[in-house]
């Protein structure tokens, strides 16, 4: 790791936790419109269930970039459908408000302690599938302490197309393998890695509740392997 | 200041005392290249006075954007010459390192703290024609505490350019009167309030040296005027 100068993260699932805090706030919200009885992490896994097929059609080109939340806010007008919602009965700013739940996640409880140990050694910076301003509104709400907000946005790719790992090693002017991604995720390391990243996975075994069975073990010799974000920086600042 | 949500920040001359920063790293390179007698601010001048033209030629459109580090380099080559170096004369590394003087400029005094207060209340962001690697950089090193690094790589598009303005307000997803542009310059406040932008000057008469002569005062009504950032943090947290 002596050549790394920058930690670069996978977000949601990674550092924060975007199953409870949208359950969190679909729960209110299904409440509100007579959909009590729908279980709120079952109506956050559909909404996150449509994030990789509406991304899959700016990967592959049929369209035009476009960022994170115009994505979540198409996909949660088809969810609520699928809930029994009809989204023209929900006046728009309730929508627009319930699509910003992904701007109010909250970290993992060693996520702040983690990143600020890895900061005083490294550049330290999201690189996630998820918009400027929504990273920007995470960490400022937690405390999250990154160095810069990099990601899909600013290289207007999404992971894991390689443009979105190597624009985002040409903007910081290094080579890949000075690049290190942090992620929870073997699919986004496996892409890293073919970019030339370093490699670091840190399991998060609830990411998808109790009964999770995919992610929780590391399915390749990554250069780290870490139990939480905390560990990492004992590991690489110690 | 009701609706402002983000800072956004003019870095040299404003954040950073880039000239004496470049006249000390340039001081050590022309000793050892036998020009021991020029004066390395005259020298740290004439580097700055090449960066408007240079920059012009991608506002113009003549030429595809290039990161400043680019423009630097190329100055770099040109201003040696005016002072009777031959670029070619000298290994290409030690040319590297004398760009990256501009990635080691050192804050103001009142810098960290002032942006370090006005971050518990705002975003705060360098809005430079720096780019990111740079800004990076100068934060890292220094401890500007920007919540992200925002600027004119991000947005391909140099100040005064609107879109440089325009484009980051279109990045944050907010209109621009709910962002602030703080400056030493009159011409960059100018621009960004021809945007839209809220604006707030600081006056840093020592910017161009002891003889100064532009920018000792606000030309417009801006909406803020202070005499450093802590003094803007007093006015717009206190």
């Amino acid at each position: 790791m002596d050549k790394v100068m920058a930690l670069l993260f996978d977000v949601f699932g990674t550092v924060v936790d975007w199953r409870s805090g949208v359950a969190r706030e679909a729960a209110s919200f299904l409440a509100r419109h007579g959909a009590g009885q729908v279980d709120p992490t079952a109506f956050a896994d559909a909404w996150r269930c449509a994030y990789q097929p509406s991304m899959e059609e700016v990967r592959s080109g049929r369209r035009a970039f476009v960022r994170l939340d115009v994505l979540h806010r198409e996909n949660l007008e088809r969810v609520l459908q699928e809930f029994g919602i009809h989204p023209a009965s929900v006046p728009a700013p309730e929508l627009d408000d319930l699509n910003l739940a992904w701007h109010r996640l909250d970290p993992w409880p060693d996520s702040v302690a983690g990143l600020t140990r890895l900061k005083s050694r490294y550049v330290i910076a999201p690189l996630s599938n998820g918009n400027v301003r929504l990273m920007m509104d995470v960490a400022k709400r937690s405390g999250l302490p990154w160095d810069a907000i990099l990601g899909a946005e600013v290289v207007r790719a999404y992971k894991p197309t390689p443009e979105a790992y190597l624009r985002t090693a040409e903007l910081l002017m290094v080579e890949p393998e000075q690049l290190c991604l942090v992620a929870a995720h073997n699919s986004d390391l496996t892409a890293a890695r073919k970019c030339g990243f370093r490699t670091a996975f840190v399991p998060r075994p609830f990411e998808h509740g109790p009964g999770q069975t995919t992610d929780l073990h590391p399915e390749k010799d990554w250069d780290h392997v870490a139990g939480d974000l905390e560990l990492l920086a004992a590991k690489l600042c110690g």
